[in-house]
């Protein structure tokens, strides 16, 4: 254990003997301190959107194959030009420092291992430049929540497009946070800086609550923000947190290269649907013009395949990465997607899907 | 504590540190008297409409809207003519006394100081005057459950107009009590005086039960009644209790100025349906024709939302409030009210709506 | 208590104090021996059927209406040419020595005190002309389990028609027993004597299971049967287990002057629908040629009035009464009666249904 | 109890008391090893379509008839030209060594008691040809888990029509094992050999998980396999497995002279459909070009009813019938057929079908 500013951090560094990734859970519980655990698992309000997000993969059900004379299945993929191993990325998600010493370095680190893609959060305990490092010229990209200072804005840019980031996600279901309970409860305050807020005015968020820091960034976001950023990086924008298909079209008319149906875990707007439920909408309006990301509720290797089945192009998550994360590290990171994509392989297999083209072509049914 | 009659009132003066309303259930549950307790808390029969008011929300989700280019979402709203800061208003409800020493005067002074618009029952423990003065002029609406006495009731609007009530509420749907198991179980009569009802020959409702209380009141209830006291009163007569298309029809036929969709909190008829799964229905009917009011169930921002788009124009509670009312007097009911319009307000922002007028035109989505 | 053949029979006398029936269960089988509590209150198999029968009262809803200027509901209602004060009626069932000593003696008069229809069972603990004597001239109609043996049968009908039954009750869905558990666990026999039975060669019934009375009993019986019953006995002859339409024009082909929609309260075969899921169609399909009685789940004044807004003309029940006979005797009985009937007059009030042929027209609605 | 390996098998023989198929496991998993209970009664990942397997049957419910005139209903049937007494059948299930001393041998015995049709698997603890002496004759079915190793498969297929099978179940769902995760918690690997594994150069299968004996299987099998078996073995071959119309055609187009509809007992795809679900489509695509044996999740006369009433010729089960088998051999697996077929019975004497063709043509509905 290290400890800072008071806060216990696992300085773990293993392979995961991995049964499933919901047992993740419990274990993480026992080794993240409370307020850290409450901040990571906690959705808004009564979390009925949070555990519909998981149930809603109930709603159809993948068909089996046979006769298809279909063995080896690969989850190899390109998306966006980028070549990857598995669909599984990481969701990009705050404050990593909260379950491990090296939070996000130890992340990308773990996502290069198990060759699936790395998000940063602006709000990464750990900086653009030194979790780009970790990641070792493995593909990443970085998530900007904008401020209201677009001084602020251009300066993680520009670092990000230094650090070589492949994409910027832009989230825009955030400009106020959901009313999550836990933290409420818990009088979280996050313990430790954020790396990249360090150097501006605003603070580094340690000692502030998640509402607080909510609060600094931009409440007010449209698609010039979208064109703008695009126009600024050359880079391809992905807008995230869409879960209609009037946002998917606003987004892409303003010059968005990705669509990210997601309902932030269920940490948002609790009441709304779960995120599953409307991908396939989502990705109806958006029509192959730009590749779609999913996350919200994904734990099993039949949530990816039903989310790419549904229209998604990449699948991912954070929660249960991040447990991993505490309980082994950058090996732990790397254990708990390749335990995932292991699950992936064996679905795949038996809904005769061998390559991820064809898991977009498979036919779900719902009775 | 104030003991009036062998029961134990609250006379709490405070602000409340409030989580979420549903968990103000269990804190009042501890300072309210048994008696009180189950008749403020108890539905009809075996709960199921009680139960299903509440469920029903989970029917239709909020669609977050993000790209809207949206910021600081205002609650205020002008019905019947009337200014407020919020769409969150008092459901009538008997006998405040049971929660608070200071009974109604508290709520109504509770809700002027959070905004919102409060409302009065005929079987209040405090008096409309005093209940009117304790509001400081903010708007009150005095309710009504009709009597067969017809001097009684023309002396009761007498009085409210007197008081500068802004509409009478009608209730209809309790020509009879419904099947109210608590109450019996507790062997429940009005430990308090209703102070309405003290200058009548019929009694102050000490001492009885609520089903002999509504045996006093007109059971044969009909369109001639809301012209009678509209004409009689000049004030918008809103009709409460209505849970069909033909009935709001008819109370507007009758010239009704307000519709309140209500199943009296699952206290009347059980086996009903929940009301929220009726509000749509009835409100095209209405058609904009009057102001809509809804209640029954609620107890989220999420839930004053969907109310608001599936179309009422007023959302109101009853027992939450009273539950602050016993846990902090005036400034516990405006604690509660501030809560939840809070939550309202983040939902709002999380679903580009800037106004309860954007509310209203939100769509909502059925999975 | 009364002991017989070593089993405890109860005798008591009084009028109940009823929350709701039921709650009645647990009271009744404090008093009533294990092997007889089984029979009366389990189902078969793993009673699916049999929780279905109360759940599907949910399916649909009572729409509450108001400003109808309705009051002082009634149930009377004249059903077969028979006045009665109330639509809810004893559902013929065996052997009710089991639960208390004076059997089918004390519900006749307890119901005949409440104003229903009395139905006793060919299996009845006490013979017919003493069960139509208890009843004091009051309604009464026999219920025939159909032997093998038409002289068994003819002699049954004769004492029927001699002791003044208003009509024959023909069961047509036991033709084999429902696999009941309890009874198998309980490795339960009639310890009482079947007071019809005991002057035939099949025996009384005592030290014998349902299965071997079944066994006894007519497996193959047809719309001749009817016929031949209705010729026989010049009665109305209602027959009893349809859940289908097919059945129900069989029967009235047949001369039928009664269908009786019922799943014998989930006792013949699970995997069955609720039998109020289906009354709805069997009571299209009859057209109002003959009346439509209906049982199987009713407990609450709620569940009668759907019934009847689904096409019943009377609603049966037998374990709540049942019951209320051993916690009361015959004015447990009526109690029991009484009770579920002002339930189901608070319900009318609330509906706005001021007779039963307004029920009968009121809207249900599903969601 | 016999000790082989360390490994305690039962070696009883004797009837069973069977009160219902469910109440089986809680008394075999007393006698049957942790890792083999595991084994036998595990599904896959977090079991959702195990579950829903038997949920399933609620789906749809029996219409009971009556006045049909109907009695006596036999349950003897001819498929594949086989006359049975039964339409139950024993699933061809690996390793039944685990539950019991006899293995396959006291399963074959006990099925040929009851008149049922017994398939024994290729990874049977028993050999085929002492499998089949055991059956005395009675008809046997052999399910070939196809080798990548061809001489392996004519060898097994040679000694199947030498020992006098009538078809060969060619199981096309287990391509790769389903991630069932008691053996992975259980760290489960065969302590007995597999009889039929024995001479060949892959091993015997002791000492391995299910994971790596299925590896050492065909991954890739088409409709060129079920015709190059049908073509060397000159009996029909039923493709096991399947749930769709798409592979049911292929299967038929390639010579199957049978469809197996099949998850595998919710052992490989989670999160596929229960597969009583997608039972009426199949058999629809089929047509009656060929017989449809069905499996996965039957616990109840009302399921095999249902299953034969949505399509099905034969009804297949596996877990009960091994339950049977360890708490009393031979005996103990006739008691659980005979049982099932009694309810089965009971079932189709109440719904008015007095034959098996009877009950393919009862119709089922849904509410």
């Amino acid at each position: 254990m290290t400890t800072i500013n008071g806060y216990e951090q696992s300085d773990r560094e293993q392979k995961l003997n991995i049964l499933n990734l919901p047992a993740l859970e419990a274990e993480a519980k026992k080794i993240i301190p409370k307020g850290g655990f409450g901040y990571i698992s906690g959705g808004s309000e009564d979390e009925w959107t949070l555990r519909e997000n998981t149930k809603a993969f109930n709603h159809v059900q993948i068909v089996p194959r046979a006769l298809t004379e279909m063995e080896h299945p690969t989850t190899e993929t390109t998306v966006f030009g980028i070549k990857l191993k598995t669909p599984i990325m990481m969701a990009p998600a705050a404050a990593q420092g909260l379950a491990h010493s090296r939070g996000e370095e130890a992340t990308a680190e773990g996502l290069a291992q198990a060759g699936g893609l790395m998000a940063q959060s602006t709000y990464s305990s750990t900086s653009i430049a030194a979790t780009a490092a970790a990641g070792k010229g493995a593909p990443q990209f970085f998530q900007l929540y904008m401020s209201k200072d677009w001084d602020f804005n251009r300066s993680l840019l520009d670092e990000a497009v230094k650090a070589g980031a492949k994409g910027i996600i832009l989230t825009v279901d955030a400009t106020v946070d959901g009313y999550r309970e836990a933290d409420i409860i818990n009088q979280f305050q996050f313990p430790i800086p954020m790396a990249n807020l360090a150097k501006f005015s605003e603070g580094d968020g340690k000692g502030k609550g998640i509402m607080e820091i909510y609060a600094a960034a931009a409440q007010k976001i449209g698609p010039d923000d979208v064109r703008k950023i695009a126009e600024y990086t050359n880079l391809p924008v992905i807008v995230k947190g869409i879960e209609s298909a009037e946002d998917a079209l606003l987004a892409i008319g303003a010059g968005a290269q990705g669509i990210y149906v997601s309902n932030h875990g269920g940490r948002q707007l609790n009441g709304g649907p779960a995120a599953f439920d409307v991908l396939h909408e989502v990705a109806q309006a958006v029509d192959h013009q730009v590749p779609v990301i999913f996350d919200s509720g994904v734990r099993r290797g039949s949530h990816v395949f039903k989310a790419l089945a549904n229209g998604a192009d990449l699948v991912a998550l954070a929660r249960p990465i991040i447990y991993g994360l505490a309980l082994g590290g950058a090996q732990g990171v790397a254990s708990v997607v390749n335990h995932l994509n292991d699950e992936l392989k064996i679905d795949m297999q038996l809904a005769g899907t061998k390559t991820i083209a064809d898991v977009k072509q498979a036919k779900l049914i719902r009775h």
